[in-house]
């Protein structure tokens, strides 16, 4: 269906914000990075030096949340977004919108946070601009961060590597990202706390290509949570995914608030969370790298790459009873990053 | 003087603009990059490239206007940010805030323009990011982009290198982008209407290093005008700054539109203007090297370097009169970019 006029769905990460790519920016933008569909784009520098390059906005509400608030998240989500195209975070950009009014204790406080997060993921923020915006013409803040990174590496991580008999290995419980913003902004109180799970991935990662991991894939599990990242890849690499749900670790928090709010988490952001594609053989070794690496949780094998349907991503649940994942069609939760 | 809140003036590119970088940004993010206070960062990758890296992000109202719209001002104003870093721009992140109801349409309009003019200036784009917020928390669209370039010649240029003795070179007639904005955002109609100068300066910047100009400094004359544009280079090179107010050109409907709105011409922002430096034996073959490329109006040297006092711009008026130029205080024209 062609809409007439941007939704809150359309960036939600699901189903309309992939029409949006599809439609109107692909068609204008076409080239070999954009075709790549990964977190960033590769690009080759002169004497055989290859960067990585992403950006993303950051308008989540509210601005602080347990665990973490914007300013960390506009660091870490774009140092996220490098570490998985296996390039080392080195340099960010930082781009302000500001609406009129917005405290100068509030900005402080977030720029604190930005300088915190980086120190903490070890990249330089070396360039920046800032706007200013009416009253209501804006939300208090929203950041803007692009980011480069070195890839040392020689292979190619991402989709068009990914082959029938992978092994999909994920960094931990998912849904707490989501779940803390969701907790936070509708006043939930839950006996403990959901806190988000926002940190920084390159040192898992890092470990990984040391540790000599084939590394074919790895993603983020933001906007659209654990089940968009998996039907993402499926249907960039041709292949078909089956997960097995009861491996997938979810805090007793998360499941109840999840509950609670009829959400699922499998489509719940997360901003600490990724699931890594290597050959089967490999993936021991890379679960117990990541389990000494990784920012939380059990690392555990959810599931294999398997020859097709291609693009569909199949979890079999603790009965056994199997059901394909289909991408969100609407919005479950706006402006969760 | 301490705001507890931020107000338009912030986000104009005067003086609380330049109290924000040193109070706020300057402190947490302090870094070799951020300190050249460029228009972009210069960066060591390995094997010796040298990259420039920038960023901008553009909420300009209206979103249309003669000359131009925020997608062709998106990509041309990082374009020309790299450019007056010396590298030749080469690939740009589009990262999107669009508010809940835009018109798909505007959209489509806005991103064929960010196409069109990438074509133009030779530069992909190569990743992206979407968010939508909720009607009354944005303004139709509002657009990141960060850009990276190479940097082929083996000087540094910024305000670091400008000498006494150096020549200003201006490209072009100044004032056009900010009053064809003012004049279309306030519904003036002038007998010849104003339109923007939006264009890109690396085929300007090209000519003049590849005719072996020995650039010193770069300056596009964005937010704030020629003015501040100069007042910014003088403070960081130590420097003072003599021009000769009456070689600097400004059209008749732009010197019409500003004496009746009470502007000052010399603080308005350009899309497609810049000054040079460099030596004074090589001012005349700058002039026409940029008299080839650069993208309208007489190219003329307006001024020259001395030792001091530093920081200081002087202007010489038509009658011999000198006055000191200073930083813009206020706010003179939200949102113009």
């Amino acid at each position: 269906m062609a809409h007439a006029e941007i939704t809150l769905a359309h960036g939600g990460g699901g189903r309309l914000t992939q029409q949006l790519i599809e439609r109107v920016f692909g068609p204008a933008f076409r080239n070999p990075a954009l075709d790549a569909r990964h977190d960033g784009a590769v690009l080759n520098v002169p004497a055989g030096v290859r960067l990585a390059f992403t950006t993303d906005t950051h308008v989540v509400k509210p601005l602080f949340f347990p665990g973490g608030d914007i300013g960390a998240l506009a660091v870490t989500g774009t140092v996220n977004d490098l570490a998985m195209c296996g390039a080392r975070p080195r340099w960010l950009s930082a781009g302000f919108v500001l609406e009129e009014g917005l405290p100068m204790e509030t900005l402080e406080r977030v720029v604190r946070s930005m300088a915190d997060a980086a120190r903490a993921a070890n990249v330089e923020i070396v360039t920046g601009d800032t706007k200013v915006v009416e009253r209501g013409k804006g939300d208090g803040v929203y950041i803007n961060t692009a980011g480069i990174g070195w890839i040392e590496q020689p292979g190619t991580i991402g989709p068009a590597a990914v082959r029938p008999g992978d092994a999909v290995v994920l960094s931990g419980d998912i849904g707490r990202h989501g779940m803390a913003i969701l907790a936070q902004r509708e006043g939930l109180a839950f006996e403990s706390p959901i806190v988000s799970d926002c940190a920084p991935l390159w040192p898992a990662v890092e470990a990984l290509l040391a540790g000599g991991i084939e590394v074919h894939c790895l993603r983020d599990l933001t906007r659209g949570g654990l089940a968009t990242a998996l039907i993402e890849i499926a249907e960039s690499a041709r292949c078909g995914i089956a997960i097995d749900e009861a491996k997938v670790a979810v805090t007793e928090p998360v499941r109840g608030a999840c509950e609670l709010l009829g959400l699922d988490s499998f489509y719940v952001a997360n901003e600490g969370r990724c699931v890594a594609f290597m050959p089967a053989v490999q993936a021991d070794a890379a679960q117990s790298l990541l389990a000494r690496t990784a920012p939380g949780g059990p690392v555990v094998s959810i599931g294999r790459v398997s020859g097709g349907p291609a693009g569909q991503v199949t979890l079999r649940s603790v009965l056994g009873v199997e059901r394909v994942l289909d991408r969100l069609s609407g919005e479950q939760l706006p402006r969760i990053c």
